[in-house]
């Protein structure tokens, strides 16, 4: 089973790396860029069967060690 | 309009920093991770209507600057 956590900064979070690339695309000349967010996407490989243990259990990590709760939030999806 | 790119690498290319929490997980008590892998998700707000425009776009941009296309592979998901 494989889970995927999504993590994000918070909005009103100041995200100087998407600044950043939202800048470098301007001057390579793509336009029409309104704002650019930066996250990341962990993939976790699971030995656990039951989907819904397994939720609770990447819940847990996202919680305790992969986001940091005070500037950012993240979202996790379960796939098979 | 929004696009969201994942970048992560491609399969074989050593991730250390998904090493890293793999192990930290370990180390917090948690069992049963096969595997662990660590990518970036960039997620874009376009002035783009055309959907099927913005997704080349969106395609240019990555293969230029947000993926490293040696050691990256990316995909791309168009969201109202």
């Amino acid at each position: 089973m494989k889970a995927i956590v999504n993590v994000y900064l918070k909005q009103g979070v100041l995200d100087p790396q998407g600044k950043a690339v939202h800048h470098a695309l301007g001057s390579l000349g793509f336009e029409g860029i309104k704002n650019v967010r930066i996250g990341k996407q962990i993939v976790l490989e699971l030995e656990a069967k039951d989907e819904q243990k397994a939720a609770q259990e990447v819940q847990a990590m996202s919680e305790t060690l992969l986001a940091n709760t005070v500037i950012e939030d993240f979202d996790i999806e379960i796939v098979q």
